[in-house]
């Protein structure tokens, strides 16, 4: 009798290794941004097609491609394959490398002003000795699709409807259609960028009642200044935690709250063991999904939302300009 | 021998009674806005003597006050006085409680267009019926001294010098010349409105290097979703606290990391015992500075470094404007 009591205190029983196996199935969800991304691209199709059918023009985007950076063409084709697949004109302009920076906004100006043209957008990273705040200051905010102008921000500050970040609304986008619960909770964002951060710490912490939707979280923005035992401390109450440092790896499975939605916008070529290039995240992906419960992959989370929003965005620019003519 | 050793564990000795005055003694420093207040008006004040020297026009303010409330009438007959004290122009215009909406905006396109102003401000809030975003967007972004525009947000974000909204601004020159160290440490706000919360958050969070010389702080905007205790975790671990909920006492002693520098924004007027009206701030102020580095009164902290910044304000529009013409 006590022996057996013994063993059981020793051996699991089946109740423990049940326990056992459904810990090791609760594994995050794995978030499918390629999925939702097709989603978003089908309603845009959708809404290109009544657009068009309703008698009005169909939408055009324009982007411009300075110099012949690999990773810089990939993105700008995958953009113009999405706007072929929703039905959006599209051009991409090629400059060469050492453009001068007042021929290039030259060449924003034509586009600015051409009524065929609904949205422009400059691909970054620019050339060194080109100014990309004063770049995309150039882009006229009422076709500023990639809403990096500072009269798009403000409207975003200010909860007035306008154009959004694409790869800010596409985090906002990922984690309402995941179902995850938003209101009061907490968020962290890890980067304060202008283009990234700063929007998703926007859309994070504002009013839900408001013109932007915002998600209602308790928002803090950490950044290179945060020390990373700082950094713990707030990525360990995080309810939903978005990395967006560009930081290889940041993000460890110790750092993360059991269950939390966890977003990973960092995209940095790196090397591998046998010297090929790779893309990854600022999650240590195989560590973190072992104790959060949802996130993302990279590649195939935030990046296909991206292109998916700025064909959103492309479409919104159109309506709005069309109309207000 | 043993009586006495026994008797050294119940009664405090020298020592102990020392440490305990000390601790007495190391209440929170009062930062005295009211002082801090004056220096920047004087700065302003040899600013604008230069200025008129030089030859150039005296700036000159505008402020619209809607209706006869009493705490708006005592606001805006101080930003009156400051003016005259730092030799600045202004005129204040009376409207009636129940002026329309268009009637108030065509009386602020007046101002927008007149050569001779250089800021306009409308006293907030406004009667119901009247919508203030509405009013705040019709005043024209170069003479917003206020800097409530989404143009003057949008720049604030996007780190361009520009018109900074006038309590923000004087929050972070209350931390400044109060040499408490930001660098890297941990902000919160509390408050998220977009005059306020917001641009507060914006200038403690961003680079330090910057056009705006933001404070390089991880910063946690905190709102009235956050519940009481997610709060807390947040407040304990505030290198800066800054309060702009409008709720009184809301921030007590235990919710204060020691040694905390504590910013008092809110201002509620509050009915004491005798049924007497008292300004009352969102930190309970005689509990807090028994645990925090720094502490602002309510009354005499942030109140009067509005009134200085505003003025700072117009004088960067007047010297704007006029360059530009």
């Amino acid at each position: 009798m006590w022996k057996r009591w013994i063993l059981s205190l020793i051996k699991p029983s089946n109740a423990d290794r049940n326990f056992h196996t459904s810990k090791i199935l609760q594994e995050a969800k794995l978030i499918d941004g390629k999925k939702i991304a097709g989603e978003i691209l089908q309603e845009v199709k959708q809404s290109v097609d009544s657009w068009v059918q309703s008698g009005m023009r169909r939408p055009k985007l324009v982007a411009i491609l300075v110099g012949e950076d690999p990773a810089s063409t990939t993105y700008v084709n995958n953009k113009m394959k999405a706007a072929k697949s929703v039905g959006i004109d599209s051009e991409t302009i090629l400059c060469p490398y050492d453009v001068a920076q007042a021929a290039l906004i030259e060449r924003i100006q034509l586009y600015n002003v051409d009524p065929l043209v609904d949205g422009v957008l400059v691909q970054l990273p620019l050339p060194k000795g080109i100014n990309e705040k004063e770049i995309c200051h150039a882009v006229t905010p009422s076709k500023d699709v990639d809403g990096f102008h500072s009269e798009n921000i403000g409207n975003l500050s200010s909860d007035k409807k306008g154009i959004v970040p694409a790869t800010a609304l596409g985090v906002k986008e990922l984690i309402i259609r995941t179902k995850v619960e938003t209101f009061g909770k907490n968020a962290v964002v890890i980067g304060r960028s202008k283009h990234v951060g700063l929007p998703i710490a926007l859309l994070l912490h504002a009013d839900g009642n408001g013109e932007t939707g915002a998600l209602d979280m308790t928002t803090t923005i950490c950044h290179r200044h945060t020390s990373h035992v700082e950094l713990k401390k707030f990525t360990i109450l995080a309810d939903v935690l978005v990395a967006a440092a560009g930081v290889p790896g940041l993000v460890t499975k110790d750092m993360v709250k059991p269950g939390a939605c966890v977003i990973d916008v960092g995209i940095t070529r790196v090397k591998d063991a046998r010297g090929k290039f790779k893309l990854t995240g600022d999650v240590d992906f195989d560590g973190v999904k072992q104790v959060a419960g949802h996130i993302t992959p990279v590649p195939g989370g935030v990046g296909p939302m991206t292109v998916a929003i700025l064909m959103q965005n492309t479409l919104f620019a159109a309506k709005r300009n069309q109309q207000n003519k």
